[in-house]
């Protein structure tokens, strides 16, 4: 298969690589020279280039810019694709994009492969990111089955664990388990940062361990990556966020009236509830150093 | 030194490893003959029993058992040890205990070494757990300065990193980096346990990845540890808790009037932020792979 790539970053530079190691013919579209040829050095492409018109050709075309380019994009490739081919792309919100999208090209199938890392760019990129991985389709009811079926293929033979829902299904739940969690960390960071006693905000940085590291690791994470979450699925964060506020306020109103037994019953109820969340996850995190006592 | 310690769960058989490997006597106190047997089979202690009348002669007594138990166990200790005798403890918050305690028993000091697993018990005590770790003594006024200086002594025997302060600067430090962490990301998870369309919550379960791992680690852990927290620290919590909910209402504020620049420059203050909280911690759960798509 003839498969196109625009935006030569981490994850155009993943998918790529695997597409290659498959088998399917790569066509690699950078805004920079420079990245075709990084990408042609590192294997990722067959062919590079920085003319949308290269990829008049393809099957497929994967758009892995920034969400805001997204639909920009799609408009653009309207005006050279073939109109047989197929254009996916790899956006973490789904709802601003599918409908639109859609509206310029009607073999458009939204997609997120939900892998990464933290570190970003094409020089970061590596066979096998997807595999074992959720990939998310998110067709409309009008979108045709044998396009939806092409991409699932395609995520197959990543070795995704795949997955197919609305739009609005995935963003929904990528606010609770995604968007929700930055915010929720962040602030944790923020509030931290509010302890007007200098010496106990120094005290408390020297004594902050695996506890604090973990919950606060993803909002201190890119603050792009969370603004574009934050404004891309505004009403889901919203509402998950709004959800979330009135969880603290009755933990507050709990600890005042000391209700012990209802918080111990919450705290009950997150034990067990989380496990459902991290079944398919690796252990890694988890097991590692606690920095409680047991006192 | 002879040195005792009363309750040999995880810091107490941990303490005990350590105290025998730097050529102290150990006599370990347990409720249960088998747990004595246990901790003399582990060579945790030199002797063990269920009577606290063994620790007469001792030098200096650790109490490692559960925060409500720590002030009844210093009064049931005055009426055993010589007066000669220093008290310590090794619970996670301090102003509950450290008041009361010095009036049972005035050679008292108050510590907190902040090391630990996530198993708990005798099983899990292991060497050298203390070393490179916080262990912050918490003395008053009128704690005498040869008291502190033989409990700091012990703790850098350890390997501990030492830190000293009053018991309300202890508490309020390890509100925001300890408990404050925990609430958070316990409502995390009970929030999302909220979302009414059971499809979306399977989904969210499904697609949950590191970003929600780690976020919602310390939230599900110990229910009893958790509510331990909030009732003997219920002040500092509640004070964290109340600034932390002011935040979130900001951010809430932020999406809904699109105040985006606010946004952005929150999220950047967070990212640098956090790097003086991780400093000195190993970097193991920050490299790993994230669950971000660039896109």
């Amino acid at each position: 298969m003839k498969i196109g790539i625009v935006g030569l970053g981490l994850i155009g530079g993943c998918l790529g690589l695997d597409f290659r190691a498959l088998g399917h013919q790569v066509y690699g579209i950078a805004r920079r020279p420079e990245t075709c040829d990084q990408a042609k050095a590192r294997h990722a492409v067959d062919f590079a280039s920085t003319d949308l018109q290269t990829l008049s050709a393809c099957d497929v075309v994967f758009i892995c810019t920034p969400i805001a380019t997204i639909v920009p994009m799609v408009k653009q490739l309207a005006t050279v694709l073939a109109s047989s081919t197929l254009i996916t792309e790899v956006g973490s919100v789904k709802a601003a994009i599918v409908a639109e999208a859609t509206r310029q090209w009607p073999l458009f199938v939204g997609g997120h492969p939900m892998s990464g890392k933290s570190e970003a760019g094409l020089d970061a990129a590596e066979p096998g990111i997807f595999q074992q991985r959720p990939y998310v389709i998110t067709p409309l009811t009008q979108t045709q089955p044998e396009a939806i079926a092409t991409i699932e293929k395609l995520a197959q033979q990543l070795g995704s664990r795949l997955y197919r829902c609305s739009p609005e299904a995935h963003d929904r739940a990528v606010a609770w388990i995604s968007h929700l969690p930055v915010m929720v960390s962040a602030n944790l960071i923020y509030a931290a940062l509010q302890e007007r006693d200098p010496d106990v905000l120094q005290l408390a940085q020297q004594l902050a361990s695996s506890g604090f590291q973990d919950t606060s690791r993803v909002g201190g994470g890119n603050p792009e990556l969370g603004l574009m979450m934050a404004q891309y699925n505004r009403d889901e964060v919203l509402r998950s966020l709004k959800c979330y506020q009135s969880e603290i306020s009755t933990t507050i109103e709990q600890l005042e009236q000391k209700n012990w037994d209802a918080l111990a019953q919450k705290l009950t109820v997150t034990k067990a509830g989380r496990e459902p969340f991290i079944a398919t996850l690796p252990a890694s995190s988890d097991s590692q150093t606690s920095a409680q006592t047991s006192g």
